[in-house]
């Protein structure tokens, strides 16, 4: 009589492979270009920062890939995760359709982050690295690595930008909770810094300079290997276990959803949750019957209004250039509070998947986004991070959109994450203090520019 | 070949009843007295302020009662919760024993708490109450109700402890964002409220001065009641599905603890886990063969310094009297982090086991609970609440005994929140700022002495 709130998997039920999209494309992305020359990247070019079997991944054309036992071992720690019917949701929008969503905050940092940082530890572990470096922004991404270094006895240190490590010391606690070594970017510990901080002393820092603190400082010692949270094919391949989980509890629940959405930064969110759902799409040949959308803020339209081109991962400049929708490398979004959504670039897997049309963006301003947010705390009771409520509005408006036309259609979204270090975004939303950007076009036409200058159209 | 590290339950399984002790104990409490006569309270005496079916559970004489299906259809947004084996932990302590926690930290406000406030929520919801007041220090209970107001349409109005307000503006935004109306305490909506500030216009409130605030504040309206969060009867009853949850798992590990262990503030997270275990020990007529911890900080020693007696539940004598272990109503903790453990009673029903030995306690200072909450953090991957890691302590205490006498016994402790609102707790240890407190043995007995003139031994 009841509906059933939650569709619960047996630990035995964990996907035991990855699933690798790449080979299934009928357009694989064009690949990395090393920026001297201009060359396609080859596996070697990457190992200096990553252990090779992270690399045979990245470039990897099999289709599924094994989870080693020590990482699942490790995922059980709070996976399988709950998939959710919103039905408290769908009571108060008085909708027709089912609402679904996926929830990755059980993890112990709270995202869907340990998805990946557990088997990065892992395979650098394996190849004796003894410290891992990255940077973080909003935090998501630091307190997820440090999780999975204190899990495998590896140090951590984590470059964060300097602004966040004043304004968020509660996410640096956690991360120094689990061992992590957390330095405020810039700093005096790497060139990148030092050179930073000559120039400007009162710089709050950025992610482009804290990426180049945690590679600099990664190449500089033997032990040391440099991790990344998003963008790249083997954190995309390590994400897909939330789709993988998902297929199982939707196939258990009966239903089949119509419209899969993920709020989008880097694009791991997104893509761990919809592509192996879009593995069904390509299998059947027809691009239509599925609906997926990347939800990203319109402070940070990478989507819907940067260009696709080969450019940098990093302002600094010291990634390789990468195939995907961007903003330019020099693009500084505005101080939104979903920090994890406030990235120049995506994912080129996401990009070429959005060019080819396999899935559909959409960009929302955040007091919108943070109404949306607000129904989903007082209906279904979890608060949100403000990165996952874009999906949820996006979410919302499918629901009312059934509505109008009376369809019962079934909404799969991702709660990639909850919001109980994100309180202080929301006291400003209830206290009316937050407010909407609006990004002008000669703003994004400026921005854009200099991406033209690095990616010729001979690429 | 692995470990089984989570027994999950399926929504099904969530226990349909919960579990009333008083009818089975061979020595019930004593009732509770009006302080205006001495005399037992009768139903109507807390009518005024509670609704009639929670003061029937109060006084109920029944060993089940059912839980309404509106309820379990709620608890589902996160029950049940998952047991876990602690396989890591275990690893890290080297030790034969078996470890298991359960872990009520998934619920959307964060703690066990919601196991209560959705109950006392859903029956004055029943009998047409608008509103519920409630006291609030740490924020847990204040989350709890809040979130149980917004599910159920009420309105809520929480007191919450000044000094708390200042310190934790999360916990309040927290609060908020579910709809519940926030004052800080002592305030000028209230008689009690504004003599307070009137003898002191900077004082930083208290408990025992919210409760006040918030007790008024129900009486003054007709469509207000007040709800509180632990140490009365049906609050045990209501959280008893933790441990009737738990027995159902522990079966499936094919495990029976020999060891329970729960942080002990009001005593509801206490109860809550070990009372369905201890009603095996009833039914058996054996009490030595389970050992059933409470654990409670030695900054707040009720149940290891106190002294059993007819005693306020709040230092305004608002309250009926009720006979528990008691550090006197005017007790004032040192301000450790465990907030939710500064409560100067206890429930009635832990204090009658204790004295029946059923039960022992333990107590703790918090720079050895927070070395084993670090432990438990670095092992687990888990931020515990403070007030779950004086649970942890006694659980490695434990584990650590079975190691030097070569045992593998079954431990077993409940996990009651996490801490990701009290980071600031975790800096302070990190960076060497945490102190501990020892009470001289005269703090106490000044304490205790208030105590004497209000329970002539006659009672």
């Amino acid at each position: 009589m009841l509906i059933k709130n939650k569709i619960i998997l047996d630990e035995n039920d964990i996907p035991t492979q990855w699933y690798n999209i790449i080979p299934e494309l009928p357009n694989p992305p064009q690949p990395p270009l090393n920026p001297a020359t201009s060359k396609p990247l080859v596996p070697d070019d990457l190992a200096p920062i990553f252990p090779m079997e992270l690399i045979s991944q990245e470039i990897s054309n099999e289709s599924w890939i094994d989870i080693p036992e020590e990482i699942l071992d490790i995922y059980k720690l709070w996976r399988p995760t709950p998939l959710h019917r919103a039905t408290m949701l769908e009571k108060a929008l008085k909708t027709p359709a089912k609402i679904y969503y996926k929830n990755e905050s059980v993890s112990p940092a709270g995202s869907h982050k340990p998805n990946t940082s557990i088997p990065q530890a892992y395979y650098n572990k394996k190849t004796g690295v003894k410290r891992l470096t990255t940077e973080t922004g909003a935090g998501q991404w630091g307190s997820a690595l440090s999780l999975a270094c204190s899990l495998f006895g590896l140090e951590c240190t984590i470059y964060m930008v300097k602004v966040s490590y004043k304004q968020k010391p509660y996410r640096r606690s956690m991360m120094e909770s689990w061992g992590g070594k957390v330095i405020a970017s810039p700093s005096d510990k790497t060139q990148t810094g030092r050179n930073i901080i000559n120039n400007d002393p009162e710089s709050p820092g950025s992610l482009g300079i804290a990426i180049g603190e945690a590679v600099e400082d990664a190449l500089s010692r033997n032990d040391t290997k440099y991790s990344l949270g998003s963008v790249l094919n083997h954190v995309i391949l390590h994400q897909t276990i939330i789709g993988l989980e998902t297929k199982k509890q939707m196939e258990i629940s009966g239903d089949y959803p119509d419209i899969i959405i993920g709020c989008c930064g880097g694009g791991s969110n997104f893509a761990g949750l919809s592509f192996p759902f879009i593995h069904d799409t390509i299998k059947k040949k027809t691009i239509k019957e599925l609906r997926t959308l990347a939800v990203e803020p319109t402070a940070c339209p990478t989507l819907t209004r940067g260009m696709f081109a080969y450019d940098y991962g990093d302002s600094n400049k010291l990634t390789p250039l990468v195939p995907m929708h961007t903003l330019g490398h020099d693009f500084i979004p505005p101080g939104i509070h979903a920090g994890g959504l406030r990235y120049h670039g995506v994912s080129p897997l996401v990009s070429q998947l959005l060019n080819d049309k396999f899935i559909k963006a959409v960009a929302y301003h955040q007091l919108e986004v943070f109404e949306a947010a607000l129904l989903f705390v007082k209906t279904e009771g979890i608060i949100p991070a403000p990165e996952a409520a874009h999906a949820i509005k996006a979410a919302i408006d499918e629901a009312n959109k059934c509505t109008e036309e009376g369809k019962q259609k079934i909404i799969l979204f991702g709660l990639s994450g909850h919001g109980h270090f994100d309180m202080g975004a929301y006291d400003a939303y209830l206290s009316g203090e937050l407010k909407d950007y609006y990004l002008p076009d000669e703003d994004i036409q400026r921005a854009l520019k200099t991406i033209d200058k690095l990616t010729p159209s001979s690429r």
